[in-house]
């Protein structure tokens, strides 16, 4: 359980682990599970039977099944909302072949568990490129927190590993220093970053959201050292605005949304079923 | 932040504003998000951030995209279930050009934080009529609640505005009459008072709900006074009972519903799908 | 209010009902309401109305309309993992032509409410099985608890009459054995228990997951007894394996999971559209 001492180029540059913040008592859950089964209900029977004093928020459950891209985007643009002290569990784990590689993390003042296959690293990027959080990164020793699994098939890994770990996490009696070795590296994930080239920003359209509007990878502060710029979906032209209403009805109009990236709108419309387009479609903004 | 002075025939006719009374601590949320989305996880990261303290209760977040009419008669209908001193954040928007008005009210005993765009009223009209609970509306102060918003496609007024406000009324740290100017009338909603015509009365159906059944804006009072009374539905006339199960399976019924209006059902199966109706349709009863 | 005195074989032998548990301040709701509409909202105002300080968690919604069947397997299977002295306030309700039949019930260190219908008498069943917990199901004392209900039709039984008991009995001010008569007997469930015919064990789909997953009644314990099995869906013989990742992507497996329970995957894939079966369809191992 000791710590193998070297700090990566990814974490921050202390040469001692942060120490533990105060807690918020609340743990957040984002999976793909879906809401109709019980499987959510299941995790928070565990995390409760944990920490009777958790308070248990949904960030969502309908990631789509198995997309880890799209849970590891949501988690790092909406962590940030909730107190310092919070908990996030976040379990979208396409499939295993043999044991679970399971991380904890803090990031700054929140702490992550969840599974090591990229989930989580966008958060750790966005927090690394800003630079001033500390980042500690830990593999979660199996050998304790998930003793005797004899049969993979029958481990629901949200209830039997993750759940316990938050819950100890979130009540303050498990410091991450103790969830187990130091990590080097996690998982990538495979959310493209939005670069340029040319002068003009390549991005892609990370998520279609409940009223049809295009969520891009577009962070705000690329946009906003391009005055006048305009954003193109299969070559279309959208014009910027501050907006969503500086446009008529059944206009086109690309904004920075409140998850701080770029977002294609058409105003009291769908504009993913409009323009045909969805996850994965090349935005270019020049 | 001074008060006008003078309250409308919309509010009661006590010349003092009502003290507020004791508060439950809990929020509800009424939205048209979705589930699917993480921008109800973000509202709840506001409201315990400022309110660590809070019970948070969705009422519902499938209010359909931009209904107001629908999301008022379901606060109208629902919000007197919960503990008298509850604080109920309301946010169904469907645009807005300009800055947003944004009110906070108190209706009898219970709290309500949203936009002043029809949303609250069918639940101040309700009030205003049953003739004995005080109201006090007053329009929340944006330069004091949401200052420097420069950008406004940045914001969520669910996680930016509204959430602060409802916060704090919560909490109890903010008193009603701090939050801004008392208002003189409120927009009002759509939704159209079920009436009187020739001893008939003219309804309309608001909801289909889960079960299929047709949910309409008649109220058991009007129903009351006409004993005997069938209901019609594009001209096929519909018994009234007491219970779904006073009619055989298959068969349609008219009954008062448990929202306290009229509603049509059919036994065991989905009225809207079985007549082809929905929102907005006509429903007689004489 | 005084008990009936002899305990059937349904329940366990001791002569004395047990003594109430410690409580969780949990109340668990398993419906088939739906989370679009505010049923499930008002259900929990006046939980929290009566025990503010009830810590409410949602099993699931979900229950398909009326399937009494479906939702008595989810709450079978899925209490245990709640904190002991947690209360479960399940209703599914086909349909009544009379008074509600209302139960509440406690299995082991686990507490019940809802109609006595079947929906609990999967739960009881599998106690009963498993043979060590002290089991009471009692019938609950409309006349107390659900008094001058001259409409049934305007009746919400969650809300009206199953909530009000729920939060009583989770507050710890209502003792079981004050909520009404012991019943001899409950209302089966109209699942069917996975059965041996000739070596083969016959059993069904109970449900479809969100992942396409097909869950099935035949209990861990019955396969263990049949090492090098395979499992049979229409015809299709399906090895049996350890975890989902045991085969290639697209290939079939059939495999216990977390619910302890046969279960039937396709890797990656949706294995009830692949193989066009869906609840109720026979599943035989050998």
């Amino acid at each position: 359980m000791g710590e193998t001492g070297a700090r990566t180029s990814m974490t921050n540059k202390n040469s001692h682990p942060p120490v533990d913040g105060p807690l918020s008592g609340i743990v957040t859950l984002l999976t793909d599970f879906g809401i109709d089964d019980p499987f959510v209900g299941m995790v928070k029977g565990v995390l409760l039977a944990r920490f009777p004093e958790a308070k248990l928020v949904d960030l969502s459950h309908s990631v789509p099944a198995r997309d880890v891209r799209h849970g590891a985007f949501w988690l790092a643009r909406t962590h940030g909302w909730f107190p310092a002290g919070t908990v996030h569990l976040a379990v979208v784990e396409p499939g295993l072949r043999a044991a679970p590689r399971a991380v904890a993390a803090r990031v700054g003042l929140h702490y992550f568990v969840g599974p090591n296959n990229g989930l989580l690293s966008t958060t750790i990027d966005q927090a690394a490129r800003a630079g001033s959080s500390p980042i500690e990164v830990r593999e979660i020793d199996l050998g304790r927190f998930a003793p005797g699994k004899s049969s993979p098939s029958r481990s629901h890994h949200g209830r039997d590993l993750y759940a316990p770990v938050a819950a100890d996490l979130a009540a303050g009696r498990l410091p991450l220093s103790q969830v187990g070795e130091l990590l080097e590296d996690v998982a990538r994930s495979p959310i493209p970053q939005a670069h340029k080239r040319m002068k003009m920003i390549e991005g892609e359209i990370v998520f279609v959201d409940h009223f049809g509007n295009l969520v891009t990878n577009v962070d705000a502060r690329m946009i906003e050292e391009m005055p006048n710029a305009t954003a193109y979906v299969q070559k279309r032209a959208i014009p910027m605005a501050d907006s969503y209403f500086d446009v008529d009805p059944g206009e086109y109009v690309a904004l920075i949304n409140s998850l701080g990236t770029l977002e294609i709108a058409r105003r009291d419309s769908h504009a993913g079923s409009s323009l045909g387009v969805g996850q994965g479609a090349t935005v270019v903004v020049g």
